[in-house]
């Protein structure tokens, strides 16, 4: 690929994380599971919660396919409100149809009055893969915290 | 346009809207104006409080021309700490002389001692068009919330 | 320099300050230090607390030097929780071997208990200059605040 092809292909794939955090936040589900592969693969096991030492997560499904990953996401941010941002990529074009990248990241979520906590605040990176057919998509999501806040 | 032309549009862009946060929480009034074209249109309604569901803000006056935004900005930021931050752009170039894009947005806002509350935190999407006369400028301009947060 | 060169060259920075931060809040201590120069100037005088009028930070010393700037940030950041967001840059890239930009910036550290504070929130900008010479790096750093809060 020449430079301006994988600048292209950066610049795409900013603009297909940017839609990713916007249809989550505006709940814009109709275009949220062309984001991803078919068989995309969704890992946020032990992201929603503080980290406890006596569970493995590695031992926990994550969310496998399209379909699924819209149906999780869907169910669990339709009740909220919720803000995410993501930061400082660093994304590698690895062939015309394939890339990698690590986001920077943090989410704020607020339940409805009544809810199990009043906000929840995460940080951490995204490790990501795209793969590239007639647009990008996300083909592996796995995030990582740094720090989870939550207020009761 | 080239590929190459519309990647140098979108930078320029980038560029532009780093200008316009940095002008704002630094207070650099001489430089802001030529940020927006002469008859750009600011739009924040409704976005500097909770929202009312009483309100109809699309009766309300947007904001018109670049001196009329420097005199509205200037005056709300000048006894305050601001913090705007921008986010994960999703930049169309149309024309070599039109584009548009949207941003996801938070603010903080610390009035001094004294003030109507202690801290103001928002957050939410700009919807934006751009002109290109020479250089890039914001030509319209329109901030919707996700959420707005006030500590008293 | 074309165009299409500066372009590189503006994305290579934008990952060189995403590594930079993402070492920093990973504690990736191997990676970080060839993200300087050799003789880089890391200046952040004044910025990890409540400015004191009464200091002069201009008379205090800079951290000098590619092993100094490591063991400053390893000694500061390895006892705590770090998460550094950087934002918005204004990359200006001057010659094939030098650049500058402007970051807009925030941190969050969290000590572990019983530390002088509960919680630093610090938010401002990054004034740099980089230096190429194989890879980019950076060649200079300066922090100013906008807003620093600390949670006792």
């Amino acid at each position: 690929m020449t430079s301006l092809e994988k600048l292209i292909a950066v610049e795409d794939i900013k603009q297909l994380k940017a839609a990713y955090f916007r249809c989550m936040d505006t709940k814009g589900w109709e275009e949220f599971p062309d984001l991803f592969t078919q068989d995309a693969v969704f890992d946020v096991r032990g992201a929603l919660e503080m980290p406890k030492p006596e569970v493995d997560y590695a031992k926990q499904p994550v969310i496998a396919g399209r379909v699924a990953i819209l149906d999780f996401v869907r169910a669990g941010i339709t009740p909220l409100i919720s803000i995410h941002h993501g930061y400082m990529p660093e994304i590698e074009i690895i062939s015309p149809m394939t890339a990698k990248a690590i986001w920077a990241m943090d989410d704020t979520l607020l339940p409805p009055p009544g809810g199990p906590f009043r906000k929840f605040q995460g940080y951490g990176h995204y490790f990501e893969t795209y793969a590239f057919n007639g647009r990008w998509r996300i083909a592996t999501l796995r995030l990582r915290r740094l720090h989870v806040e939550i207020t009761s």
